[in-house]
């Protein structure tokens, strides 16, 4: 892996993590191909990478011989607590004049809390930065042959995350636009979240695709509609991380999809 | 730039971008730190690029040295006619037998007619693979120290065009919500927006920020709010291309850059 390291030191204009900075950075939904360059070189600098779960190990390989991996995954079903374990952990490392890299999947700033590692960052006054990454949800599609938006089908799209239990969410808000939903961390409440969107007056035979750890070897996709997707999922097996698209642009994959043979698309 | 080459050929698992496919491919924001590794593989192997406005000069540069490059923007006012000028285009060169890279702003299925490009080369046989890139939406959000995503604040996030007056479109769905707006292509139709936002019920004293050039170095961050914005706008001369953020989420910034002098951070 030698080349990506070269490629980061010999990248003009290469943003350069100094002693004591945290970079906070996606790293793309799991493809080492999906990572940025600037991820790249974060991950050729950094003295220590905090890395979440989800992060595939291709894309650990690609660090600086120099660099400890520390697994900053939930540990005993405690989030909060674990949470501000990570960030009290960032802060440690960086006023021990550690070069960090905090490397989460996807994008740093959507549904992966980057937003409390900041701010927790910036109140102790640890110096960081911010590196966007591809977001899972943007990559399920690309990788299920669903377009985001189609002309004539839908202006906007609804990121939204099934994780939450602690309030009620209400969902029928969102299922008014008429707009398709890309929901993450959905799969362990797929029932419940399935019946508020029928509740909120979603069509059941509305299709919805299931795409389980996009861009990886193991991908795989579903298509189902709402009122079947919950025995469908148990039926296949299908086990999370998955990204659910509930929406008409879930039918544009078959036109997509006509020539997957000759494209080899996954 | 002959290093960007070096690592796309060095690297294990690289895809292999054959005559006569296309990658319909994401090239970020314009930061071209900000590019994948599998974009970078796509621009050293492909015999032709046929790229958009807003790919920035400095991700052109990393093309091989055999490859011609072709401007694929808007001519003259008829985008419909363009677009599929645009897909025959794409089709002719595969079918010469082209390695053919299709290098969008952005990610390619998010509001940049990536879909109806798909479709089209899918209708015409051509084998083509879709690589999602880091959308601009999410970027400027990270640039400009704004979560995406906040605990207690939203718990879903909504990209929107301001693109599109061939349709009346009904903003006060998206408003009623509550959750954080992010617009693309808004700032020709800014006015029109807010008053359509307002009348939907979003308060006129909601935060907005305006990110015009995200990651590039001639960036600008406008906070505003929503009645103030057009005003502020026309007073700071802020150009598109440029994202919109409409939400309490932008409030945010404030604790994140209280060390900015430090760190460095766009």
């Amino acid at each position: 892996m030698a080349s990506y390291q070269a490629l980061a030191a010999g990248r003009t204009g290469v943003p350069l993590l100094a002693p004591g900075h945290v970079w906070l950075a996606g790293a793309g939904p799991g493809d080492p191909g999906l990572l940025t360059l600037d991820a790249v070189a974060g991950l050729a600098q950094a003295d220590v990478i905090v890395h979440d779960a989800l992060v595939d190990k291709r894309v650990l390989a690609m660090a600086g011989a120099q660099a400890r991996l520390e697994f900053a995954g939930k540990r005993g079903g405690k989030p909060s607590a674990a949470q501000s374990d990570i960030s009290r952990r960032l802060i440690e490392l960086a006023r021990a004049g550690e070069r960090v890299l905090r490397l989460k999947g996807g994008d740093p700033f959507i549904f992966g809390r980057g937003g409390e590692e900041a701010g927790a960052l910036a109140d102790a006054g640890v110096p960081f930065r911010v590196i966007p990454g591809v977001t899972a949800g943007l990559a399920a599609l690309a990788s299920a042959a669903i377009p985001a938006t189609l002309r004539g089908v839908n202006r906007a799209i609804i990121f939204a995350t099934g994780h939450g239990e602690e309030e009620a969410f209400d969902w029928a808000p969102l299922v008014r636009t008429g707009q398709p939903l890309v929901l993450y961390m959905a799969m362990h409440r797929l029932e419940a979240i399935r019946d508020a969107l029928v509740q909120g007056g979603c069509a059941p035979d509305m299709p919805v695709a299931i795409i389980a750890s996009a861009t990886l070897p193991t991908e795989r996709v579903l298509i189902s509609t709402l009122g079947r997707v919950a025995d469908d999922v148990r039926e296949a097996a299908i086990e999370p991380p998955a990204i659910v698209v509930v929406g008409e642009i879930v039918n544009a994959r078959d036109r997509l999809l006509q020539i997957v043979a000759l494209a080899g698309m996954r």
